[in-house]
C-alpha cells in the first residue's frame, strides 16, 4: 500500500480539464481563468484548499488560495498574463486549526468549559510560531501569551476570535495529510485575435483590372478598402506557384486551355513548392510589402496551407519518399473512388519517413511565421493524421507563441472538436447551413456549453469560396445582412469571402 | 518524440469509464456489458476496432470486434460471467484491406481499370497467407491462384468480393499502426444480488413477547412472515454487546435507568467488542441457527457494520493508539460542537498506528464473512476517511468477492457518489423525501443517466428506524402502500424497517 490514509480530502470534477488533462484548455491573455473542483472529505472537519500554478516557462509554483461556493463546490481564478501553456494543480487538506477555531467558538457560545480545548488550539499555534518568521512570529507569540495570561477560559478565548489569527496560521501553520490532485492540467494562452477576430478572404489573383492576373500590389490597393469594413484579417488562398500537369479547366474541367489559371491548391511547378511565391503574384519583396501595408491599416496576414502537391511539386522528385507508389511505379494521386484528382498527389503519412516528412511540413509553417506570418488556415486538415496536427501545432507554437491556426475541417463533428483539442485556435463551423431559430439556438448552446468552449473556437463564415447556400442563392440582400450579423454576433470570430459578400453576389453555378 | 505518427486512429469518449479509470464500472453477474467508444481517424480509410478484455485472475486476453454505429461510435458487447473485476481496453487501426476492398468495388462499378490495383490486394492477401496456417492459409492461397489466372481484370476482381474473403483477412492480417487506447479499465462484477434485492430491517431485541428483551430465537420466527412477503434479505442493527458508560436513555435521554438497554450502535462492552455478540440476543450459535433458517427460506442475512466503539469496547484499553487523546489525558468522545456524545468514541482515522487500525476494521468484516455474513450495512460511512473505504471494500471483496456492501450515507450528493464510486455495492438515498411526481422524476432521472447508473445503484427505503417522513406520518395506510410501490418499482433494490412499517405505524414522537 503506497497511500497514506490519513490524507482524507478527496478532489475531482476539476474544470477546466479536458480529458483529465490529455489536452490544454484555451483562452487569452487578459483572461482570468477560474479554477474549479469538488473538494470534500469524510465528517464535519473543515477543508482549505489552493490552486498552484505555473507559468509558461517557470518553475517556481505560485498559489491562490481556493473558496467554497456550495455543495462542494470550490472555487479560484488567476490571472494569464502570458502566451504559452500554464499548468495548474491543486492541493487541500483538512485545517485542523480552523476546524477547531469553528468549533471553539460553537463551544463558547454553548457555554462549554473550553480551559482543556484552549490547550489544543495553543499547541497548534505554538507549533506555527515556530515555523514562522519575524513579524509573523512575533504576533503569533503574542497570541500565545495571551493564551498563557490571567481570565478565565472563555476570557482567553476571546482573544483568539480574529481574523488576523487565522491569516497568520493560513500562512504559517504546517498542511498535513495534503491530498493532491496527481496531475497538472495546461491552460494554452494564445493572443486576443485567436478569439476575437474578423477574416476577410480574398484571392489576389482576381484583383486585377477585368481580363487581367491580379498581384500583391492590386490586391493591396483593396486593403484599405477592407479596414474600412472593420476586418483585421485578411486571409489569401494558396499563393504559391501552381502546377501545370493535369491542371483542371473552369468548373473542375479536366482538361485545361492555356488560358486556365488552374488551382492554387494544386501546389508546386518548377517555380517552387510551399515556401514559393507563385511567379504571377510577385515576388517574396512583393509580399512583404503587401504584408506591411496590411499591418499599417491594423490587418493582419493569414496565409492557407495546404499540404498537397501538384505533380510538379519539386518535393515529387527529390523527396519520392514522401509519396505513395502503386505497383505500376506511379505515383498515387488523390482519389475518393471512384472520384480521380490528377493533379493532386497526396502526401504518405505512412510511409518509413514519416518523420522527415513532419519536420518538413514544420518547417514551411515556420518559413511563413520567419515571414512575419502568424496566422494559418489549414486547408483539410481532416485529411491529415490528427497525431500530426498535435505535434506540428505543438512544434511551431513552442517557436511561435503569438501563432494561431483556423481549421478549415468541415466534416463530422467528432474530427472537428477533435482537431480542436489537438490545438487548432479556431475551428469553421456549420454555422453557413443553421438557419431557423431552433438550428441557430441548438448549434451554439452545443459549442457554448459542455466544457466545448474550453477547446473549440468558432468562425463562422456566412459564405467561403466553397460555400454559398441556398439561403444566400435565394435571399438577396436581405440574406447576406442577416448572415453577417448572426456571423459577428453568434460567434467572436467570424469571416466572409469577398467581393462576393459585400456585392451580395448569389447567383449559383447550377440551381441549389 | 516517443509516438509513431503512423498510428492514425484515435480513441476517446469511452463507456462506461469512471473518473478516466480510476474506479470500476459496476456490473452483475450474467449482464452483457456495452462497451462504446468514438473511434475516427483522417480520410476515408476504413477502421477496424477491437475491445481486448481479461476475466478476473486471468492474463490471458480475450477480443470482441467493435461495429460502427453512427456518428463515429462503435460498440462491442461480451459477457460477464464471474465475479471479480474484469479489465478492457481498445485497439484500433486502419484497415488497409478493408478500405482497398471497398475502394476495388466502387472502381470496377464506375469501370475503371482495376489490374494495378489487384497488384495492391494481392500483397496484401499473400501477406496474410503467409501468417495463416491450415485451412485459412490454404484458403487465402486459393484467392490467390484465382487472381494469377485467367481473365480480364474485372473478372478476377469478381472473386474477391466474398465475405469470406474479408473474414479471412480479419483473421489472417497484420495489424498495421494500431492505436491502443493506453489504459486498462475496471468493470466490478457483483453477484445479482448487489444489483437486485429487497431488504427488511428489525430489531432482533424487539421481537420478544411484551416487555421481554427479544433473541435471535425470537427474531427467527418472524423470518417465514418477513420471507412470505418476499423480502430476500434482512438486517439487523449492531448485534455487539452494548455499553454501560454513559449510556443514553429513550428519545436520546442522557441517563439511562437501569431498565434501559442502550444504544445498539454504542458498542463494546465487558463481553467483547464488533466481533462479539451482545449476550440477551444470544451466543454465536444462535446467531448461526438465525442465518441458517433464514437461508432456508431464501433470505441472507445483513449485519450493521458501525466502526465506533463506547467507552467500555475492548480496544479503548488494548489500543488506545486508535483513538484521539485530549490535552488532559481523556479519550475524545465523538463531538458536533456544540452537542456531545459521550458514550461514543470515534477512532482516530489520523492516528500514527492508522495501518493496523485499518487492518482490524478490515478483519472485523472478514470474520463475519468467514460466518457466512457476505452483505454490510455500513453505518455512516461518511464519517470516516474515504480512501479506507476504497482499500477495506477491496480487501474484503478479494477474499470474497460475493460480498456487498450498503452505504448509509445520508449526506451531501458527492460524496454519496464517491462512495459508492470507491466501492459500496448499493446506496441509500434521498427517496424517502421526495413526494412530487417532479421530484421523483427528476431524482430517478439523475439516478439512472449521465453515467451515474454504472457505479450508483439506489436502495430506496420509505423508512428507517431514524426516518419517519410527514408523508407517512399523515397519509395513513395509502401512503404506506404508495411509497412501497414507488420503492420497489423506482429501484431494483428496496427495503423497509418493520414491523413498524407493514403495520403502517405513522404516530410521530412529535409532530413533523
Amino acid at each position: 500500500m503506497e497511500i497514506d490514509g490519513r490524507n482524507r480530502v478527496i478532489i475531482e470534477g476539476v474544470t477546466p480539464e479536458i480529458d483529465g488533462g490529455r489536452f490544454a484548455a484555451k483562452r487569452v491573455a487578459g483572461d482570468v481563468v477560474t479554477v474549479e473542483a469538488d473538494i470534500f472529505a469524510d465528517g464535519h472537519d473543515l477543508i482549505s484548499a489552493v490552486v498552484r500554478y505555473r507559468r509558461p516557462g517557470e518553475s517556481e509554483w505560485r498559489e491562490q488560495p481556493m473558496k467554497a461556493l456550495v455543495n462542494d463546490r470550490w472555487r479560484a481564478e488567476f490571472a494569464l498574463e502570458m502566451l504559452g501553456v500554464y499548468r495548474f494543480t491543486i492541493d487541500a487538506w483538512i485545517d485542523h486549526f480552523l476546524s477547531w477555531h469553528g468549533d471553539l467558538e460553537k463551544r463558547v457560545d454553548a457555554g462549554q468549559d473550553v480551559a482543556v480545548e484552549l490547550l489544543v488550539g495553543r499547541a497548534m499555534i505554538e507549533a506555527a510560531a515556530s515555523r514562522a518568521k519575524g513579524r509573523d512570529q512575533k504576533r503569533l507569540r503574542s497570541y500565545l501569551e495571551d493564551l498563557d495570561g490571567e481570565g478565565s477560559a472563555d476570557e482567553r478565548a476571546d482573544a483568539l476570535f480574529d481574523d488576523d489569527l487565522v491569516a497568520l496560521m493560513a500562512r504559517n501553520a504546517e498542511r498535513t495529510f495534503v491530498t493532491s490532485l496527481g496531475r497538472e492540467l495546461p491552460i494554452e494562452v494564445d493572443r486576443l485575435r485567436a478569439g476575437f477576430s474578423s477574416w476577410y478572404e480574398l484571392f489576389p489573383r482576381s484583383t486585377g483590372k477585368l481580363g487581367e492576373h491580379g498581384s500583391f500590389a492590386t490586391a493591396a490597393d483593396e486593403l484599405p478598402r477592407i479596414a474600412a469594413m472593420g476586418f483585421d484579417v485578411v486571409y489569401l488562398p494558396p499563393i504559391h506557384p501552381i502546377g501545370t500537369t493535369h491542371r483542371k479547366g473552369v468548373d473542375n474541367a479536366t482538361a485545361a486551355t492555356a488560358a486556365d489559371v488552374g488551382s492554387p491548391w494544386a501546389i508546386g511547378s518548377g517555380a517552387g513548392g510551399h515556401r514559393a511565391i507563385h511567379p504571377q503574384l510577385g515576388t517574396m519583396d512583393d509580399f512583404r510589402s503587401f504584408r506591411r501595408r496590411a499591418e499599417a491599416l491594423g490587418i493582419e496576414v493569414a496565409l492557407d496551407i495546404a499540404f498537397q502537391a501538384s505533380p510538379d511539386h519539386p518535393a515529387v522528385t527529390e523527396h519520392q519518399e514522401w509519396f505513395q507508389k502503386r505497383p505500376d511505379g506511379t505515383i498515387r494521386y488523390a482519389e475518393n473512388p471512384p472520384k480521380k484528382y490528377q493533379d493532386i498527389y497526396p502526401f504518405h503519412f505512412e510511409s518509413d519517413a514519416w518523420r522527415t516528412l513532419w519536420n518538413e511540413l514544420r518547417d514551411v509553417f515556420l518559413h511563413w511565421a520567419a515571414e512575419g506570418v502568424r496566422i494559418f488556415r489549414v486547408d483539410n486538415p481532416h485529411t491529415k493524421p490528427l497525431p500530426f496536427w498535435e505535434w506540428v501545432i505543438g512544434e511551431v507554437k513552442r517557436a511561435y507563441p503569438d501563432a494561431i491556426f483556423l481549421a478549415e475541417a468541415f466534416t463530422r463533428p467528432k474530427i472537428m472538436y477533435y482537431l480542436a483539442k489537438a490545438g487548432f485556435s479556431q475551428s469553421y463551423t456549420y454555422f453557413a447551413w443553421r438557419n431557423s431559430k431552433e438550428e441557430l439556438t441548438d448549434y451554439f448552446t452545443e459549442l457554448t456549453t459542455g466544457g466545448v468552449s474550453d477547446f473549440f473556437r468558432p468562425n463562422a463564415w456566412p459564405n467561403t469560396p466553397d460555400i454559398l447556400t441556398e439561403f444566400l442563392q435565394y435571399g438577396g440582400r436581405p440574406a447576406f445582412l442577416m448572415r453577417l450579423i448572426l456571423a459577428a454576433t453568434l460567434s467572436a470570430n467570424y469571416g466572409i469571402y469577398g467581393p462576393a459578400f459585400e456585392r451580395f453576389v448569389g447567383a449559383a453555378r447550377e440551381a441549389g
